[in-house]
């Protein structure tokens, strides 16, 4: 009974953390080991493909492919660092291995609350804490930071804790407007000071030593701690599905509007969405943010070393907030849960990580003929997928939202609060995205291609020197390519096996990209050799399964990237083959003083959108737009309405003004 | 009591229109006039600005500016046309010209009517049509275009009409599935026919003469014309406001969540704001869509002549679309009217025009303490100002979005019908709108400002390579900017004379662009020329009264704009003064085949945002988003929810899994 039948996809569950545990301790007798990681390791797709064809064709399912999983861990009697695959089917070990010495493992949450409370207790710690002769309600707390790279040699497990004051009257008191000049390092493993820095506050490096505080009021986000009252004409918005919502759940397959996909989870990514089909017509193998990295642009120690990267370094799913109906999200709401492990080896609930409901997003389509004065009106309603991250600070929500026009977007906001530095502003950074779209346009071998709008020559093909046209590049080698606004530069995606009946050209989706300043980090500096990924806008490679993360497996104090700048360099043929598009967009954040102290949300999106996919429009069916079905409510007139002899006098030619030209 | 008292920005009401056509006919004893446009003039801005700062400041109002009228007619004896600007105030005129023949008025109404009428009884057309041999059911009709410009000589005001077979039993055939390969051309003036034009149908110009019809079914777009059924698992979205919208409406003056704005509306712009405060601080003194363009980027003639000028050339008030309830807009709507004349002087009412709703948009901040599980959010709800316009066979949705963090936002959507021409798919098409901002940061004098983000030197100010800042250009004389993704250029209008308390730094809002393909059309053609404001995505100059519309006042047959490009040659000083800031942005849209028979709306926006206007988030005082005031509904679990010992162990740990790293 411990392992039921799971569909490949499905994320880890508890019988399966468990699983794992059992498995692996049995192949380590009576060595006590420490778990960073226990999770789903993708399934091998070639394995994976038969069994989901079978299902969306409605034939005899195969056997599943090998249920794997994923382990991290440390043997605490040698330290030993290890990953291990094992196939939960078999209740084996697939191979296990120990990782170099200067590999870290990403954080998890107990190596954090470790960290935090072994800095609370440190006699230098403690020390400094002395010296700001601390008034009573005032204390200390610290946010253990990845301590980030800036030599090649390092290869101890290193925190920085960047240190803050707190008021203690409140559990959302914003210590992030409190930052503190001293910030120790440790050892994570040894659990050693390394080392005690101060931070600069000025246009420079230089530092000074720890003063008794002169007392500052924290300026505070949350509602009771606020000066000013909060706004009282603000009226609800109430959204009703009185017939409930169009969408179905069947476990984590969902369905909607004929798009059909199955949900996953994972602890690395959050979110990721396998097997997309629309109308039973396969369009993506996989969706997920696979990497996102934030350099600081602040030049002065130890800031320089300030650059998460917060999918390899923590992990989306781990810091996915626990959703609440009403707060945030609006309507009818379905949540899915996800489990992690803990680093004993005990399954944790992550309850209500992912939301999903429906959305009306204004119009479609419309069109009104002007002889008649008749329109066609649709609306644009939309199924959103939702997980919101915290990563200490700083807030990151993820939305894919689904159309009925064949789009799949998705939207980042990025909110929350600012990493504060003593004294000044903190310097900006760049949030930099990955976006991994495994496609599967009608087929799962594709071919990515780019199309530029260019003027005509001046020649006799163009004698008005009006026309333009397209060309269009193939990528059929891994290799990668830039954006272009000047020349409307769209990203395709096609299989060249099918053919449009009506266009008689491959069927394909567009990207429609985020066009996005890139890394602004020197390309002789370790921060760039860490996030290749985030130094050109697409990317495109070969399948290959475990190529699923932009900058590579491990992140945490890498020294360079072992990720898709590593594996383009293969130059595999990509032209009708198993392809990955890979889109690094972002966020260049020079913070404004309205982003304090908390931020209002910056919003940037990217859309796949069907580009000869479909033979017309495919919301042509959906129903017209109707008072009848929206039940909207006619604001009264407050005024006299105006009813003088001339404004009837219109009337009459109520059709003649839609009379247009 | 025919003109009764009206504020500066209202819209022009059916009883001045009434006035105008008085004063006009006094002035002109004897003389039949067809009147074009009747209209309200825009108020001189050194006269109005006491007026609405009085407002502002709640002291006694001085008198108001003078009412002005904008009317263009023509002589029916003499065929000369005219511009007149009359005082309604002292029913006089102010001043009227004749205008030089070449000038050509923009298209009105009545004058499409008679085209379109004239051209469906003129023999040649009727001998075409014969020719046709059509079968009973299907008829011909026709949608006169501006002709455009292909030489500087032409000074007839001149038609051309596309002509297009429609069946008859349903107001919303759609006749542009079935183009026809005749075009007559017409003397708008003398209603002669011209010149019969024959289209191309193949890659080059060559044209074959009118042929036997083949039939063939139209593509149609309107539900009861569909061959397959409509879905029916869309389930009902209705939004409620139980206790009434968070707005409220005083004529035109409209309040909400400390914004303040005059709603304005007339025949050119259609949809203008005027005068937005926020929280009694001047932000604008109006926005409004100057202009747009729509070059077609197809070589073969006459097809070189389609380039629409929407706003020019018709008017995106004359088009706009009678809304409706439960329709056009979701909740609780609040509707707003416009008028017009007609030919003979009589006021027409355009009825629901605008329409004015809230929405959610997700959220605007949040933050979870990830130490106490206790998370600050705040929904982002948007008060939206809408208008749809019907050129011919495509429609553009307007909408001005108001959110509680300060931010405008100018949203475009494109949806409608594509031209069609026969045989093959319409060649892609340019839409350039110019987006005219009037700014009023804290006062009337303003400075535009552009930040560049850009690497450090590597020096030792720069020792570990990773530092960026930023580098600013004042646009201090009249002016053009490109965008640039690369160094994420950023435009900002700030008020030299104020600075923020906080930041000590002039106070500021800055316009997030939509960096976009410019103009397609080569340097030397006409349509360049008359179009150059969609050449330069950025354009700054000093603000004079009348200088409104970025490609001139005349658009309609014009050789060459007299707009921006003209204006900025002034070089006239634009540091802390009264500025004007143009941004053109738009969509090259290279038809797909989901494109037809109807488009899924294509959305573009750009948005003005404070920054440095305000000392904190303005957002902060938005109450918490709650269950009590949202009032969601949760998703009842079909299957059996999982409770095995193993999920309910980690529900001890329910805060830890909020620690993140």
């Amino acid at each position: 009974m411990v392992t039921q039948a799971r569909h490949p996809f499905d994320p880890i569950s508890p019988e399966e953390i468990k699983l794992a545990v059992r498995i692996l301790e049995a192949a380590f007798p009576g060595v006590e080991l420490r778990y960073k990681r226990i999770d789903l390791n993708e399934p091998i797709k070639n394995d994976v493909l038969p069994y989901i064809e079978a299902e969306r064709l409605r034939r005899p399912l195969p056997s599943p492919p090998a249920r794997l999983l994923y382990t991290l861990f440390h043997r605490l009697d040698t330290g030993a660092f290890y990953k291990a695959v094992l196939n939960a089917d078999k209740r084996t070990i697939v191979y296990a291995k120990e990782l170099p010495r200067e590999v870290q493992g990403p954080i998890d949450p107990d190596e954090i609350t470790e960290i935090e409370e072994l800095c609370m207790r440190h006699p230098a710690v403690l020390a400094e804490i002395e010296k700001l002769q601390l008034p009573a309600g005032v204390a200390v707390c610290n946010d253990p930071w990845m301590y980030g790279t800036d030599n090649e040699t390092e290869s101890r497990r290193l925190f920085q804790c960047f240190m803050y004051l707190v008021e203690v009257d409140h559990p959302q008191n914003n210590h992030y407007s409190l930052p503190c000049k001293f910030s120790p390092v440790f050892d994570g493993l040894t659990h050693e000071l390394v080392r005690m820095d101060y931070l600069p506050g000025g246009p420079d490096s230089e530092t000074t030593q720890t003063q008794p505080w002169k007392p500052v009021k924290a300026i505070q986000y949350t509602h009771d701690l606020l000066d000013e009252p909060v706004r009282t004409d603000l009226k609800p918005y109430i959204v009703q599905q009185p017939e409930g919502p169009s969408y179905t759940a069947d476990g984590n397959s969902i369905y909607w509007q004929k798009w059909r996909f199955r949900l996953g989870f994972n602890i690395r990514e959050g979110l990721v969405l396998y097997n997309i089909t629309y109308d039973n017509r396969n369009v993506f193998y996989r969706l997920a943010v696979s990497e996102m990295t934030v350099p600081y642009g602040d030049p002065r120690a130890p800031y320089h070393r300030k650059q998460a990267f917060d999918v390899g370094d923590t992990g989306f799913g781990m810091n996915a907030n626990q959703l609440s109906l009403g707060c945030d999200c609006l309507g009818h709401i379905k949540y899915f849960d996800g489990y992690r492990n803990d680093c004993k080896g005990n399954p944790v609930q992550l309850k209500n990580v992912i939301c999903m409901h429906e959305q009306d997003n204004g119009l479609q389509h419309k069109h009104t003929n002007y002889r008649t004065g008749a329109a066609t009106v649709v609306r644009n309603r939309q199924l959103v997928l939702q997980m919101i991250c915290t990563v200490a600070n700083y807030e990151y929500i993820f939305a894919y939202i689904f159309d009925q026009a064949g789009n799949v977007e998705l939207e980042v906001r990025a909110t929350g609060i600012l990493s504060t530095v003593p004294f000044d502003n903190e310097n900006g950074q760049t949030h930099m995205f990955s976006f991994r779209i495994d496609p599967a346009i009608d087929g799962f071998k594709n071919t990515v291609y780019y199309e530029d709008s260019v003027p005509m020559p001046e020649d006799d093909s163009n004698p008005w020197l009006v026309g333009y046209t397209t060309e269009s590049t193939v990528m059929n080698k891994a290799s990668t390519a830039n954006t272009s606004v000047d020349r409307n530069r769209v990203f395709k995606i096609r299989n060249d096996t099918i053919n449009n009946p009506i266009t008689y050209k491959p069927v394909a989706y567009k990207l429609q990209t985020a066009p996005s300043q890139m890394l602004l980090v020197n390309k002789n500096a370790l921060g760039y050799r860490r996030a290749e990924f985030a130094t050109k806008p697409i990317w495109v490679t070969k399948y290959q399964d475990d190529e699923l993360y932009a900058a590579g497996e491990f992140t945490n104090q890498s020294r360079r990237a072992e990720g898709v700048e590593t594996w383009v360099q293969r130059k595999d043929n990509t032209e009708n083959e198993d392809v990955v598009l890979w889109h690094t967009f972002g966020l260049t954040h020079n913070p404004r003083i309205e982003d304090f102290p908390v931020m209002p949300m910056e919003r940037v999106s990217v859309m796949l959108k069907p580009d000869g996919f479909f033979t017309k429009n495919p919301a042509l069916d959906v129903p017209q737009s109707t008072q009848t079905f929206n039940k909207s409510t006619l604001h009264p007139e407050t005024s006299g309405a105006c009813c003088s002899p001339s404004a009837r006098s219109g009337s009459g030619k109520a059709k003649l003004y839609k009379r247009i030209d």
